[in-house]
């Protein structure tokens, strides 16, 4: 942040502000090396907790990390950049790309588990979904990975009425995936919400997402709603916060 | 979670998420004690460390928190829901209603601090607003405060150019706010871009926000666009993340 008359940042936040801003120029790039404590105390004449304080933020912001030994570097994980809106468009998954190619760009998501089974539905999908007495739900459990690090796990939930024989109860569910085959079945989402939350995540989660110390989760939950609001699937997606940024693009 | 054939959650897990479905199906409602480690022990047979880890799973959620010599409650804060789409349509501003009753349905969202400055534009703001040679931009930062509790701070950055003289660099920028000012302006703002985080918060952020322990903030930062995709408006938004739900509805 440009300097002003009144700056009445803390020393450690405006050294950790200068430092951000000179990775979000590119004057550091990911996996550089960034100023160790002594070229702060050097620079800004200022204690060493203040240069550690500095560094910490870059830290807990997930934008840096130590290196036993070595010192303090620019994060090398890129986050990747999720598009809630256009990523779901029909053009998307109507021609049979996976809803999934619009988020990254060069890079390579890959789904590396998946499990499918057939379970009676936990309360609240069976309160969302409205399903009949007793129906069982058609779960799909993933986990994609970016670069070999895993980023999300999602779990789908899906109406067994609606989709049993389909290719949505195997493991690969062909071109265009899970929407393209609810729109053959007759089930075509044609609206969708997306809550977000954000959390700590449990020690499960932490260690299957290879999770650093001080980041978060992010929870989205989506339905898939069909003609007539029929709600069609839930999708409970759980991020490593530091791998991602959602966007949102609409019109007033 | 309804308990299934395989059922591999280790067991704290399991007391928490029935504890959850407790929480969650209004069994146990906001300030109500829950059991403590001694009930769980009773009830569960387990060890008093499954019974803390289970309680410590809902604290970390931000559903439960601790009482000193008292025991465990369910938070009695409930979170907001801030729906991203709905609250920037025409029609709520465009009638004069500020964006934020969209979000508070019964409860009264506040804003307790506001101010208002002209300063040098912050470089990433400059590089997106797309300013003139040594533009500033009128600032306006804003604490909001739900039932007391600091749940948000917003900084919006705005063109000088753009709203000199107007109502916008004042503290009161009248019915409608800011967005209908910009439309008198011949700026209507007509598509938004939202970029969502998550990381842990600064100490600033938690002590302004009065964040408990282990309680991420969301960022929120906001794009608005006038006509032919000029940017006329960032507001950067650093939310309490365990009061708040973001909801994002949208077409296919």
């Amino acid at each position: 942040m440009a300097s002003t008359g009144d700056d009445r940042r803390p020393k450690y936040q405006r050294i950790a502000d200068s430092l951000r801003e000179a990775i979000q120029s590119g004057e550091y790039g990911p996996g550089d090396r960034l100023p160790g404590e002594n070229d702060l105390i050097a620079e800004h004449g200022v204690a060493r907790m203040t240069a550690r304080q500095a560094l910490g933020v870059l830290k807990d912001e997930g934008l840096a990390e130590s290196r036993k030994g070595a010192g303090v570097f620019v994060r090398s994980f890129r986050p990747l950049r999720r598009r809630g809106i256009q990523r779901l468009s029909q053009e998307q998954w109507g021609s049979g790309r996976s809803i999934w190619s619009a988020d990254i760009e060069t890079r390579t998501l890959t789904v590396d588990q998946v499990a499918v089974s057939e379970e009676a539905a936990p309360e609240h999908v069976d309160r969302v979904l409205d399903l009949g007495q007793g129906e069982t739900v058609c779960v799909r459990r993933r986990r994609f990975v970016l670069d070999e690090k895993p980023v999300m796990f999602a779990t789908s939930y899906l109406p067994t009425s609606v989709v049993a024989g389909s290719a949505i109860t195997q493991k690969d569910t062909g071109p265009g995936g899970t929407y393209a085959r609810l729109a053959e079945l007759g089930y075509k989402p044609v609206h969708f919400r997306e809550e977000i939350r954000s959390r700590m995540p449990t020690r499960d989660e932490a260690q299957q997402l290879g999770i650093s110390a001080g980041t978060p989760v992010i929870l989205i939950c989506r339905t898939a709603f069909a003609d007539e609001g029929r709600p069609v699937e839930i999708n409970e997606m759980t991020l490593d916060a530091a791998s991602y940024v959602l966007e949102y693009d609409f019109d007033a």
